[in-house]
């Protein structure tokens, strides 16, 4: 086999890299599960038709065909291809499944989904993801999409002790665009909506030609759509500031409430975090209420590490529409910058505190007795591979960062011994009674790059 | 959306089946974590050039394509499939990342793989397997071959506590049956061995038959042959049944020492677990030297269940060879027939210990600080969708097995209370300081079906 070169677009991870990741999606699944979401994981494969209903996203899917299929090879809405985002799958999985399910249904569901677009940084052709989503049965009140963003935050702020950066949550509501240009008499809100995601892109002056000369607004109109874009900032601030342009329209009162409820709800609960920030509108054209987008703090360069919305209609069975709200966290896309950035790095890069050394082939029964023993009590323990010189055992130990050796009793020792290769203590030891120091027992994540 | 019908060959799970699949799979982690294995992920794509390299499993590939490909839809070597298991990705892990590895490498993966092939009970086109091997560079001493089965060995019978059936695991060796077909002077050994691996099928006498007429035996050959694969039992058995056939080979007597010591130190550590069986010829042609298959007791219709071996290549890179050895647990296969033949359930379908009710939507809040509090310290809960009735609220929680309520103070009682729904006990309660009991604070797993 010649050496193989990575996959671009296809992010793999060392031992010790995928601590880190291990130790970001343990984390997130905790907080998920401490507010009473439910893990779920659904096939990696949906028919064509399903994902392509999406519109925009269909060029980026992967399609299967078996290698030796037994019919011509034809694309039709039954081919099946990999999903491309978790919330296509749970709406399937939730109209299949609806008579079995309880509604409102809490779920989170962390797994990979493919894109087959040109890979860059942040953006992979294979990802992993952390969705969490609130889908009811014909209702889904509103306080639903506050604490939607208040998991997220909590599971992202659970991280910034081990080295995450702080992360700033940003959200706009679809009611306060669609109102607010109702209001000033826009008619295509939609594409208005599409043009003011551009913002980043082409800048004011791009945007405000397009408007007018696309999308059919009037020159004030386009300016109206630049200044409510304008505005961010806490709840109060975002509902004084928008109010002083004077727009008026019931659906824009409706969604500056619900607006500044939630960031003052955030704000009470996890202060900083969350703030309001009307030029947000990706997604706007689908998501039906709140829309939410996350930056870390330092790292904007990086776009949007945690995203989602509402949706009045998220799945439909024809007897009952599913609404849903919910966010993704882009754990391969943290992940990712984490290492790169070297903002986290695990302990070691095996599970075991301890090497069992072996002092002869002919007593490595001793040994495995000794780790057994070990494990029995929740030690993770692993056995030398050879009968080397001692030296050469303690170096295996230091090159995986494990703490610990332990010689056992047998022909060159009466009692057991354990030492810390760290400071070089040596102790006698009984594999029955000794434990290691907590902050030993099993890798842990810190902050900062890994020492040299 | 039409009502979707499940994918035939793609298993799914409900939530309170899914918590039985993360507990099985969660169980082995600990387990192979316990033994020093590091859990890595790869990726779920593979050159095609490398999933056809086994040869007989590339009629079952899936291959990836892009809906709108760029350039003609091709397919050549580095056209990408989806992994058919978790071997051949780990022989290109390991070949990739050589010079960043640490060797002896010990590894676990627990993750999902594809097949094309037609599904039946306990095959399926998805399945999520969990895997261990060690891979050496340049060599891999015989101990690994028996540690390998004990982690595998331990990892199922953690299990067993929970209502998983005994395991027994089958071992035989390459070199037992190599070397003994060699000491009859048979010269195609691969073809003796794929014909003895048709047993279960054809029986006896169509072994006998394609062993002289297809594969060139004589009829003694044939029936000494016919006489090995019928040993089977203890170590000290086994090498006794052996010797009395009267054949002599160094590779015979090679492979009885080993297969004779893994079954004598299974049995000292995992008593019951493990025997001898010159039957299992499945992957001797390509395995060097033992080879595993388990089956779940009274489920042996299901097949093997955890299987494996050691290759003396498992990867080679030009400058190093490295060889391996390992064992892969079925997840799918074991979830599967665990849930349908009800041998484990779980206590609720949701994580939830706690249910905050909320007394009126304008004392939402006080219900959300009560469940914070909860939280912050570990407790899993979640806020009632509504201010509905409390019957209402109490019956969410009844349907979901959530066994708490918890009523805040507010306009309608001074302090909060809790309420265990299953005895109707009632008590004051302070959210800072109540705690459930051990047992119901997140979803167990438990022997036997789900009550009715």
């Amino acid at each position: 086999m010649a050496r193989p070169a990575p996959l671009s677009g296809f992010p793999e991870r060392l031992p010790g890299e995928r601590i880190v990741e291990e130790h970001i999606t343990a984390t997130v699944r905790r907080v998920f599960s401490l507010h009473g979401y439910a893990g779920i994981e659904t096939r990696a494969v949906e028919p064509l038709d399903r994902l392509v209903a999406k519109g925009e996203t269909s060029k980026e899917v992967y399609l299967l065909r078996r290698l030796h299929a037994d019919e011509t090879d034809t694309t039709d809405d039954r081919t099946l291809g990999l999903h491309f985002d978790l919330t296509v799958p749970l709406a399937r999985y939730v109209v299949e499944n609806a008579a079995r399910l309880q509604f409102p249904f809490k779920r989170f569901q962390i797994q990979k989904a493919w894109r087959g677009e040109r890979p860059q940084e942040g953006r992979y052709r294979e990802f992993l993801q952390a969705d969490i989503d609130v889908v009811g049965a014909d209702e889904l009140p509103f306080h639903y999409e506050v604490e939607a963003v208040l998991v997220a935050a909590h599971a992202l702020n659970a991280l910034t002790g081990d080295g995450l950066p702080a992360v700033r949550i940003g959200v706009n509501n679809r009611k306060v665009s669609q109102g607010f240009y109702e209001g000033v008499g826009v008619t295509d809100v939609e594409g208005t909506l599409r043009t003011i995601d551009k913002l980043d892109k082409i800048g004011d002056d791009g945007v405000r030609a397009m408007l007018t000369d696309q999308i059919g607004l009037t020159r004030s109109q386009a300016e109206a759509a630049l200044e409510l874009a304008r505005i961010s900032g806490s709840g109060a601030e975002v509902e004084a500031r928008v109010r002083n342009l004077g727009v008026s329209h019931p659906l824009l009162e409706e969604g500056l409430g619900q607006l500044r409820a939630l960031v003052d709800a955030a704000e009470a609960e996890v202060p900083g975090v969350v703030t309001a920030d009307l030029r947000i509108a990706r997604g706007l054209d689908y998501y039906t209420g709140t829309v939410y987008e996350t930056v870390l703090v330092g790292h904007e360069d990086l776009g949007s590490i945690c995203s989602g919305g509402r949706y009045d209609s998220l799945a439909t069975d024809g007897r009952r529409t599913y609404p849903g709200v919910g966010l993704s966290i882009g754990v391969s896309r943290l992940t990712s910058r984490v290492l790169s950035a070297g903002l986290m790095h695990a302990t070691r890069s095996v599970p075991a505190a301890v090497l069992v050394a072996v002092t002869d082939e002919d007593e490595r029964a001793r040994s495995n007795a000794d780790a057994a023993g070990l494990r029995a009590r929740g030690i993770p323990a692993e056995v030398a591979p050879s009968a080397a010189k001692f030296g050469k055992q303690i170096r295996y130990a230091d090159r995986r960062g494990i703490p610990f050796v332990w010689f056992p009793a047998g022909t060159q020792r009466e009692r057991a011994e354990v030492k810390d290769i760290r400071s070089g203590e040596q102790v006698a030891a009984d594999a029955a009674a000794w434990t290691p120091p907590a902050d030993d027992l099993w890798p842990r994540v810190l902050p900062g790059p890994a020492p040299a």
